[in-house]
């Protein structure tokens, strides 16, 4: 890539601008891990331990070792409801009105999915054979919500470290059901929908292609290249079913999505298969964001369709089973979205993609 | 107000949800202010400190004791290009295609306010008169930036702390003009300009109507009251031209926002009487939150209507004139914005807003 810096991105799914700015930008050092600082008394008052299960509210999915009784030792993956939840189930939904203001009652479900019984450990450190368990629990819980026809979203979510939002350190993920459907999502699927009315079809279909099969120029006057993006530079890694990549206007030097290859627009329709492929690349990619940047905090959540099963095939959104395609985003915090971000929704990311996706590719990880 | 909780509120302006979940609120126990830390090395290297002026690029502004010569001391504000700018002034605006991506070169200013001589002085904690002459200051590089006609939007924020995105200590803003009306913006155009075409007058005109004159209430069937918003229940000060509050669907604990009471479009409208008064407020407010909170992380930003010597008077984005009030936002850090904020746009707030403008009004201030 040429000197086009600063240079002004536009991410074609949510329409976010981006300044990729990278006179900054340095190669990290593969620092040492850093540790996550905890009291003793944290510790030891951790209700996502072996043997307190008498500390959570009681389990509404686990995979056991075998036939123990339940909220007792013998788990693998435990799922509890959130003792400070953000939703609630409320008898009735009740939206009102209070001046110019509308107000309603939060109806959902907030969950939380224990990774392990193990205090010290991060889902990427465990075998492969325990991250599949927690990404089957993940769908395990997705399709049983989705059952509730009130619930509109699912949403998967994932905070690692302190200044990423995780309040206790033991591993573990978080479930949110909503009966609304996020900002987030209703941005996505509206622009998935123009992509696809326009008869382009899926755009993270068109996004992969555009990753694997075309080689973009673009040509001076005088028939040299002024711009010129490879093929698969912006890979971090690929498997038979999933490929992680930076896309092009990555709002943070160290943001990674991963997408099934074939086309799927739910989490929920995934199989055994496809979720063991999901583990492994999930355990390469955290690895290697451990390894290259230290163990820093991040962020991850699962982007799928809404609710089959109360959303129409087509409508306001799209036809959804053929223009969504879920995915993961991984936000690891090695930026602070500051007073420019939030005032204005445009993101300033001091490296360039392409730089990002090297290095994370040439992170050596022993699997 | 009764158990309502956890409780989903929307927001007129931004369209956004909150859900306010105040289970966890408890009232700040004034707390030892925090101090920045700062190696001795990054002191002596300051480049916006007395005497070290030709450490930064020449400057753009500045306000003077009397007539010394440019870029030597003798100055109270300055201002500056950012050595490391997310725009740069290029010959022409160049966008293009790439495959199915846009970019374009990043037209458009990066300054730095530098708001005092002093290094370990916070914007808060100076003498009124200073706080008026850096208001002034950014006044003047306002009006000065809307005169190139190729900047569509000039957006003035200020990042206090580390945890807030500030890399250097010495009290300063930054000043950001680009070519592009910024997302954020445009939500809030669009939204206010629904709101005037329905009749309905300047949104934020309503707000503070609201806020002042109205006692909204909700009855239960038996004529008990369920819901009762006081009035003034979301003040936290206000003064001859200016409130300050906390808004109906607060994002985080201690979100303020101020506004002028009489209708105006843009920062760039205030006569001086007015910044001086602005000034008051500011560092009314922004001393509450130095003293209950114990000197926390914050960033703020000024959103005024787009450039009008650019925008046309009406247009896709309203008259502009008669329907924006311009504002500033003040975000404390006090909370993260983890993986269900950033996949979902749906933000979860632990305080009631009522209560945190109780807080800070209780809060006093010797003036």
């Amino acid at each position: 890539m040429p000197e086009f810096n600063p240079e002004l991105r536009k991410d074609p799914i949510s329409g976010r601008w981006v300044i990729i700015s990278s006179a900054r930008a340095q190669r990290p050092e593969a620092p040492e891990p850093r540790r996550e600082e905890e009291t003793p008394e944290a510790r030891a008052r951790c209700p996502f331990c072996y043997g307190r299960e008498d500390q959570t509210p009681p389990e509404i999915f686990t995979i056991r070792i075998n036939g123990e009784s339940a909220n007792s030792p013998g788990w693998l993956t435990r799922v509890v409801p959130n003792k400070f939840p953000a939703f609630g189930i409320f008898p009735e939904i009740s939206l009102r009105r209070v001046g110019m203001f509308q107000m309603a009652t939060g109806y959902g479900a907030h969950e939380v999915a224990i990774e392990s019984p193990e205090h010290d450990v991060y889902l990427e450190q465990q075998p492969l054979s325990q991250i599949a368990r927690i990404v089957d629990t993940w769908w395990e819980r997705h399709v049983d919500l989705e059952r509730d026809r009130k619930l509109k979203y699912v949403l998967l979510f994932k905070n690692h470290g302190k200044a990423a939002g995780a309040s206790l350190t033991h591993p573990h993920g978080q479930i949110i059901a909503t009966t609304v459907i996020p900002d987030v999502l209703k941005s996505k699927l509206l622009n998935a929908k123009e992509h696809f009315v326009n008869g382009e079809g899926c755009i993270w279909c068109r996004q992969i292609e555009q990753l694997f099969y075309y080689e973009n120029k673009i040509y001076n006057p005088d028939g040299s290249v002024l711009v010129a993006i490879q093929q698969r530079d912006r890979v971090v890694a690929e498997n038979a079913k999933f490929v992680a990549y930076i896309p092009f206007a990555a709002r943070m030097p160290y943001e990674i999505h991963i997408l099934p290859k074939l086309h799927q627009y739910s989490f929920i329709q995934t199989s055994p298969e496809e979720r063991l492929e999901l583990a492994k690349m999930l355990k390469l990619v955290l690895m290697k964001i451990y390894k290259l940047l230290g163990n820093p905090p991040y962020n991850f959540y699962i982007h799928s369709a809404p609710n089959l099963n109360i959303t129409p095939r087509t409508g306001d959104y799209g036809t959804i089973r053929e223009d969504f395609h879920w995915h993961i985003e991984i936000l690891v915090r090695t930026t602070i979205w500051a007073g420019f971000e939030q005032g204005s929704g445009i993101y300033i990311n001091p490296l360039n993609p392409t730089d990002a996706a090297r290095y994370l590719a040439e992170t050596e990880i022993d699997q």
